[in-house]
């Protein structure tokens, strides 16, 4: 069926895997674009300016949303992040579909702004897992530590707004990806996906 | 995610290819069960009782219904045709998934019956393949096909009352099994499907 590309937005806690699942499934998907996050955090070690995230200057990141160029904007332990609002804008109309990781509570907003998005929350398979794996990261202190898994707490509460939960085993993470691929297939099927024009031209056929 | 199983209808107007699809589908997936239809129609070549329908004389039907031991009964094209009710509780509450491919009323019934029922339309990626593969079947009448063409576009109409449609292309045939596979895995990850005992596991582990 043609028509705009769907967007897919994945989130959950720090540590749930969302980085590693959403390049998965851009591996296999040529035609799904990734929207990329602007932050004013500092860039992880081995994280791309454009490829990760816009790193922005506060003053930068500041004067882009007084333009409107945000699709929405959050404050996540004491950064600021945004969504580019006209990426997604043009690359929907285009027919392509686009994929995104915020936080929780970026997830909700785009929401707000597209209510068409899909919502996926992702958790791993034992919650204590977060805590393992946000430690091998060795990029936050224990304190920010603490701060994130207080945080996936929260952000657990806000489960039942998104549309699917899918599971990452941390002994089959192939797993969640087929999930998630599954879900981008079945969503180009439902029903309220097909204009009627479209089905229409189908029955003319 | 544990819990009752999932009930998928896949349903369509005659010469859609839902009998090849769902027979493919099946060999993917060895947990899932099928629900056998009964009916008063003679059998089609090569059918057989208990495979592809409980074959039931009139008043047997009748002697069935009255003892409420079907979910759902209809009329069509003269025939009776009915859902075995013990069958799909029973599976269900013992995890598994079912599938079952009733005509278009039978589908509306079975989800009036089932609200959580999973409802999938399959059409011909051409309309007039509908007519070619009636009379490729050689089982029906030239009357007989008329009249199914007839109410293939009265049950287009119901359309918008499933949750997908998926196009069951004539070139490629493996790509609607694909479809329906996709469905089957996402649907068991949409938020609704979890309790909130499954999420609460889940955050305490």
């Amino acid at each position: 069926m043609a028509g705009p590309g769907l967007l897919f937005v994945v989130s959950g806690p720090s540590g749930a895997g969302k980085d590693t699942v959403v390049a998965e499934l851009r591996k296999r998907y040529e035609r799904i674009r990734y929207s990329v996050s602007a932050t004013t955090r500092e860039p992880r070690p081995g994280e791309e300016h454009g490829q990760d995230y816009f790193f922005l200057t506060r003053s930068e990141f500041e004067a882009k949303n007084a333009a409107d160029g945000f699709l929405e904007t959050r404050s996540y332990n004491g950064n600021l992040y945004g969504t580019p609002r006209s990426f997604i804008e043009e690359t929907l109309a285009q027919g392509y579909d686009v994929i995104m990781k915020p936080e929780v509570n970026g997830a909700l907003a785009v929401k707000a702004a597209f209510p068409d998005a899909v919502l996926i929350f992702l958790l791993p398979d034992k919650f204590s897992y977060l805590r393992a794996r946000l430690e091998a990261r060795r990029t936050e202190t224990p304190a920010e530590i603490a701060a994130r898994l207080e945080t996936a707490h929260e952000e657990v509460q806000y489960i039942r707004r998104f549309d699917y939960l899918v599971v990452n085993e941390e002994a089959q993470p192939q797993q969640a990806v087929d999930d998630l691929d599954a879900i981008l297939r079945a969503e180009r099927h439902r029903i309220y996906r097909w204009t009627d024009q479209a089905i229409r031209t189908l029955e003319e056929s």
